[in-house]
């Protein structure tokens, strides 16, 4: 592909305590990166140049307060800068209010631009769900803040690990809820979302497996209805509508066949029924996103990592698939193919 | 090791139209499983027969009515003969009454020579519900006959793949009664049973993970109160028995840590959480444990295949893996070291 076009993917800092800073300049020091994208980091500068030294690269920061300042070159970090940080206030590998507010400017400013179509994706480090609540923020993570600023009220995530793709029709909710929650409607819109989706990503005819919420898809109605109730309703309408759609399946082996390339993505009824395949599979390469949103988001698929903070051990593998996965979706939305 | 005990292995034959007898053929034309065992089939001479063609080897059927008049050679198939079945009216890949039958009458016998010590363990090749069922017999699986037959009330299933082992505080009931399930005197059980198992393996001070239900195993109550009302509780009172217990972990991570050798078993709440990851890591090699029974019994972690059964093709590997397993329990309880 000749000049393909090169989207501007917006980089939140994510908690300034945690690994995020170092995981982002690891991966920007890497000419693969501008080789795909233009990245522009949206946090702090200092912060950014302490974790230079963590990651013991010798990256130029270079600190814009518009996006049509940044150069976009390798070896120069562009930082569109927020300011709202003090190095020699914020401790390394500690909770801490000033960094949890921080984090969350990055993402409310990244919205505002992504929404304004300044930046064609945001890709997000991770934040601490407790320093933003003690920041006085009482969202449950990155989702609800996207979803709370763009008001969109339809929105489900996608976990990507190498060839297996999960969405989810209930996360961060009790099991017992989650159970609750299963109806056919809402499977039905997780499906119709991930078709989309996978569309969108240019996945024509995407092969979608529907889990069951049970033990062997129910074993028919022998442990639990939800399959014959909800579930299978939902993939007979979906069905209907002339998707590819396979379930409800036995959610022990369903993941071992989208991971066999059976199929494109699995649709899985709860939070670590999804989860846990990935962890397994997706090692420390994993990507999540937040699908339904109108502007495209991709994120790490791991936590701040306070333990590891600050000693250049951090695995920057993450950040990079959620960069490229952010580039591929606006390609698709924004530019050639 | 010079001359280890080698315990005889009742290997029951399963259900007939299944793969069963095709796989235990296969593992029986190894001379490897004569270097460990002395294995039994407990099954119809006539369908083994059969099988030898399916699996194209050219080993002798001798059948036998008395354990003492097997031989245990290598490239002989000794059979402890029911008699039950007539290959010409059992269709391979069939669901049919009459494998169903015979399948639970190879369980019986195995079970009546187990605890007559005839035999020093059982390995069960897979029956079908669905037969079992039509032939009249209102069972599960194996582990609720074994239960029924050896009056056992308290029992468990580990299942093993590689380095992960799993043992399952509910299994195959409804995700909804599986939450209801969960109390601390249960997972509690669970966890001594565990520890016991891994010490009759000859692991000592066996490090237990014991797993949350709820997604980040709760979140300090935030998704579920299973964690703090239940499952912390019983982590505790193990604690405090002197055991090696850590949890409740979170779902997602804990089987990846197993995997990596920092956990000798896990302690996982419902069938699936367990399951997804064995099936994922264990591909064709996991192994089923009935733990709690008075009589050693390992089982093939697959069903009864009908789509590939009489082909040739079906993979004996987790057959053999659970004649490896049966052989280590028996020489923990009747053998040398």
């Amino acid at each position: 592909m000749k000049n393909p076009f090169k989207p501007i993917i917006g980089i939140t800092m994510g908690d300034a305590s945690g690994i995020g800073p170092e995981i982002i300049v690891k991966t920007l020091s890497l000419s693969e990166t501008y080789d795909i994208c233009r990245p522009l980091i949206i946090g702090d500068a200092k912060i950014v140049t302490r974790s230079t030294r963590f990651a013991e690269t010798a990256l130029k920061v270079h600190a814009v307060d518009r996006v049509d300042d940044a150069v976009f070159e390798v070896g120069v970090l562009d930082v569109y800068d927020l300011k709202n940080l003090d190095p020699s206030k914020i401790e390394v590998g500690k909770v801490c209010s000033a960094s949890g507010k921080a984090a969350v400017e990055f993402v409310e400013k990244a919205i505002e631009l992504a929404l304004n179509q300044e930046i064609h994706a945001i890709t997000t480090a991770p934040l601490n769900k407790e320093a933003i609540n003690r920041a006085g923020y009482h969202y449950q993570g990155h989702t609800e803040i996207l979803a709370d600023q763009t008001q969109t009220k339809q929105y489900a995530m996608m976990l990507a690990a190498g060839s297996l793709r999960v969405i989810h029709v209930t996360t961060h909710v009790a099991l017992r809820e989650a159970c609750e929650a299963i109806d056919r409607e809402r499977v039905l819109n997780t499906i119709l979302l991930g078709h989309d989706t996978l569309t969108t990503m240019g996945v024509p005819n995407p092969r979608i497996a529907v889990s069951g919420l049970n033990p062997h898809a129910g074993e028919s109605g022998l442990f639990g209805r939800e399959e014959i109730d909800h579930i299978g309703p939902a993939v007979h309408e979906a069905v209907e509508q002339g998707l590819n759609v396979q379930g409800p399946l036995p959610p022990d082996t369903v993941f071992l066949r989208a991971w066999k390339k059976e199929f494109d993505i699995v649709v899985a009824m709860y939070h670590d029924q999804g989860h846990i395949p990935l962890k397994l599979l997706g090692f420390e390469k994993g990507v999540n996103v937040t699908l339904g949103l109108p502007i495209i988001r991709t994120s790490v698929d791991h936590g701040t990592a306070f333990d590891i903070a600050g000693r250049g051990i951090a695995n920057p593998m993450s950040m990079r698939e959620a960069i490229k996965m952010a580039v591929d979706f606006a390609r698709h939305k924004f530019g050639n193919r």
